[in-house]
């Protein structure tokens, strides 16, 4: 046994709980080590003489490359847990605590988890099951009114530059809300829409106006009340790390130097504030002068941006916030922005922006989730640029999960492209092939999907700022075959709660054929098989089906059925075809 | 190479920063497997080809059984922080980071640590170096006030049990103050010393008032004040997961039941209130009538808590707060608790008691540090019992420290015995040779010593009750012997700084010898060896020292000298017998 390869905590994403009544617990091990793992488990105060231990066996639930990842959910009435692992290899076994190994269940110091507090709960919005979310950059989306275009604005469809108008606004989002609902999403999130002299509004002037070339509150009021009555949740963008230049606090400083009374409202060297040869304050990333960056450790700049977080829910209604840059952030300030959003909504989301592994902000009291840029890494590089084969997308898909949670795996904003990135479908070399395949298993996948606005008809475009063009209305410019395979998917998905609420199990890998599956279910519902060929070859397949008792499954995407014999069923399966059975 | 041995998390105890500029890196590799392991940082918004990267090598600061642990300090301007890993076993080489192992740097998806905020810096009050603990359980520590006994005490000196009083009082302590000062220690921990019925307090009656038994407002602020004027600091004991059956709020729901205001401060199930054939509520571990537990979930039942905690720092100008049962206490409890006690006193020190791993309360969000049980349990076991070797010693100590971020290992309250265990001596059988050789050694080790009551007069005691005897004033009853070791071994740790801020790091493991040497060390002060004969036989042994230039160590406990010779020194070490060399 490579006990020098097993892992476990009694914290973290190694140990957590589901409720009071119920503690998941993880481990890592060597990958093939260990045939069987289990944990005896009981009450912390309870003598082992009482014989009221519970013995569990864990599953096995996934592998990367070097692990095998197992877990188990013990329960208990008390909330006071301690627990004892025993790890065979078919051969001989050990038991595995605290301290580490020991040939007796007795000698072993137990793992604790000393008390389930319902403080202490991870718990995430109800509704994120079955919720698919469309991202939209708002300047870009649709022109809705005309009139409040900014100066200059430029004939929609023409190229997008870092610094152009196209003249999209609030109104463009209200008109198009069938369109989206027709789609099948149920959650929207805006990029920002306060005032800021930008096109992307990363840059905010005033935090509680909407930019006027956008709209007014008017506007956002009907846009969130028009959304709800269509099922559709709104998420709003926010910009807490750094603000504009033009913010009234900054100007301030700018004019008046240390006599501002907001001069501590920012991380400014010396007066006069000045932007060249580089800025002499502290700014978003590296020396961005229209960026400068928040005090967040100040408590003025806390309580203002604590209220501009409860405003926008109380007075328009919206349903949670997008964090950027929040990983730069503090994590004292995410503490009190979540009961602060918790406060005014209770079922409000809260997705951190973190392109790598987000473990400390997930932990229950900061973010619900984060936007899944690690799934977004293994899709591209396994459909789009097929730079790795099957047992490596496999590896970083479990790998991702294994770094969370289960409350944060459930709320992912699961994105294969956004506003800050090349689209999918450029990076697929413009083969739709590949980006359907992306999607069915976007689709499948525990999570949210998130579709990032003209995905779905089939957009280009490159790096920012030409992944940011305008909005394809004309339908017969539109990619229907692309739009219809999305709207099939949706559908198909919000109709198997399996594929939303589910366990998600590594089914099929067949590193020759690019042949990948996985398995989703629930205790209660159906479960679902998804099995994709990532290739342009046509292959004949058997596979093994243990959670099916019927004589047969059926694709859902083709119709086509597959007789079931001895447990397995044959398929072919054409280039890059993917099959949702059930 | 094992590379499924390999363990970084860019976050917890494997990444955290010392301050701004400075983030220490932590790495775990299969024992004996890595001859070298390298991290190349940068700036996270950088580029590579900036030539801005830095390359530092990690030092192997200690080992288990299983494993090897390497550290590093990363350097940063900016506190963005990107960094990759470079292992080699001596034949090949591999990346590390983020997503795992890849060939070349380039394709190495780093690990990242954002942004090193002020407000999430974990800090801890300076006058932890160079501090050791003395531990008070006031009423069997000195009756120097008989006219507020208790009815019914007994003469001092007879058999401690449940039950049972002798009147030991803050006058005892204040009395005795100079000879704690004599002894050398520098802070006193009280158990709790808040009116109850019992000889331990733990079942509080009323949070705001003095045991009239123990004395009243003005003999506690006498015992600080004069305290202070000694340097000895003064810790209390928060007893905030329960409070006692009589309790004001408590008495009120067994009163009124549902209809009482305080029906929500407890876990009732139902009215009336019962306490057999078990308690309907909750309490303390299992049953315990006398401690209903309190719900600190409720807004009122946190505010009169933290009024208690600001309430004793103001008014009694304590230094700090230990915390009973504090791991099932809730954490948004404790993140308020530390915010309240620092600012009533910015310095003030909070030691959780966690009797196991207690990584989740030491992020710097909650507590300074805990009771280090997990060293006791090692020190028991070596010293006391005999029952491990020398190399299981090294790797409980190693792992103990692995646990924690360095300001938690700085802060430890480093105890080998307690109200809630049997005595040392007694664990010892009584073998006072034993008792001294552990006693240097953790004298000699990282945080701070703590010493309970007696325990420097080689007083003994089984569990609970009895190693809760009245302390023995007789001067010729006490031994002598172990007070002036206890002194000796004091005061050489407040001479060195090496021993309170030093580096540690294992210097000599002789397993068949049950030889054990560690080195403390800091980059400005002299080093300091360590070197115990954990055995009955008489040795003679050679041991390199690598890091001391001059021509000889002195042993600062027997004064002999050693030359050194080709970096080596030659000892004969008796039986038991320890050296400090510097």
């Amino acid at each position: 046994m490579h006990l020098e390869a097993i892992y476990h905590d009694a914290f973290g994403s190694y140990a957590f709980p589901l409720d009071r009544q119920r503690l998941k617990v993880r481990l890592r091990a060597k990958k093939g080590d260990l045939q069987k793992v289990e944990v005896v488990h009981g009450d912390r105060y309870t003598s082992y003489e009482t014989g009221k231990e519970q013995i569990v066996v864990l599953e096995k639930v996934g592998s990367t490359d070097l692990h095998d990842y197992f877990e188990a959910v013990l329960k208990t009435e008390t909330g006071r847990l301690r627990y004892v692992f025993y790890l065979s290899d078919g051969e001989k076994g050990i038991w595995y605590g605290e301290r580490g190994f020991a040939e007796s269940f007795f000698t072993c110091q137990p793992f604790q988890y000393a008390y389930i507090t319902e403080q202490d709960l991870f718990e995430i919005p109800e509704w994120v099951d079955g919720s698919i979310v469309y991202q939209i950059f708002p300047e870009r989306f649709a022109n809705g009114n005309p009139d409040n275009d900014p100066e200059g604005v430029l004939p929609w469809g023409g190229e997008p530059k870092w610094n152009n108008f196209f003249g999209g606004d609030i109104q463009g989002i209200i008109q198009n809300l069938d369109y989206l609902a027709d789609l099948g999403i149920n959650v929207i999130y805006l990029t920002p829409i306060f005032e800021s002299p930008s096109n992307h509004k990363y840059n905010t002037t005033d935090y509680y106006r909407i930019d006027p070339h956008f709209g007014d509150l008017e506007d956002v009021k009907e846009m969130v009340a028009k959304a709800h009555k269509l099922g559709i949740r709104v998420i709003f963008d926010a910009v807490f790390n750094h603000c504009g230049y033009d913010f009234f606090a900054f100007q301030d400083v700018v004019e008046k130097g240390k006599k501002s009374p907001y001069w501590d409202w920012f991380f400014v060297e010396d007066e006069p504030v000045i932007t060249e040869p580089r800025p002499n304050y502290e700014t978003f990333a590296c020396n961005v002068w229209e960026m400068p960056k928040l005090n967040t450790k100040n408590p003025k700049v806390k309580k203002y941006l604590l209220d501009v977080a409860r405003y926008w829910i109380e007075e328009a209604d919206i349903d949670g916030w997008r964090l950027d840059v929040s990983n730069e952030v503090d994590h004292v300030f995410w503490r009190e922005f979540r009961q602060v959003v918790k406060g005014a909504k209770a079922d409000a989301l809260i997705i951190g922006e973190v392109w790598h592994n987000a473990n400390p902000w997930l932990q229950g009291d900061q973010y619900d989730s984060v936007m899944n840029y690690l799934f977004r890494d293994a899709m591209l590089e396994f459909f789009a640029k097929q730079s790795i084969g099957v047992e490596k997308f496999n590896a970083l898909l479990i790998q991702a999960q294994m770094c969370y949670k289960d409350q944060a795996n459930r709320g992912m904003f699961n994105l294969i492209d956004s506003h800050d990135t090349e689209r999918f479908l450029t990076t697929c070399d413009e083969k739709e092939e590949r980006m359907r395949l992306a999607v069915l298993f976007q689709m499948a996948y525990p999570g949210m999907p998130m579709i990032y606005y003209g995905d779905e008809i089939g957009m280009k475009g490159k790096n920012d700022p030409d992944c940011r063009r305008t909005f394809i209305w004309k339908e017969e410019e539109q990619n229907q075959e692309m739009l219809n395979w999305y709207k099939k998917c949706i559908q198909i998905r919000k109709s198997l709660p399996a594929l939303t609420k589910g366990n998600y199990r590594t089914w099929v890998i067949r590193p020759t054929g690019n042949i990948f599956g996985i398995m989703r279910g629930t205790d209660t519902d159906q479960p679902v098989g998804v099995l994709i060929n990532n290739s342009s070859l046509q292959q004949e397949l058997t596979v093994p089906v243990l959670w099916k008792q019927s004589d047969r499954l059926q694709d859902l995407i083709s119709g086509e059925t597959y007789p079931l014999k001895n447990q397995e069923i044959r398929l072919v399966l054409k280039p890059y075809q993917g099959v949702l059975l059930v």
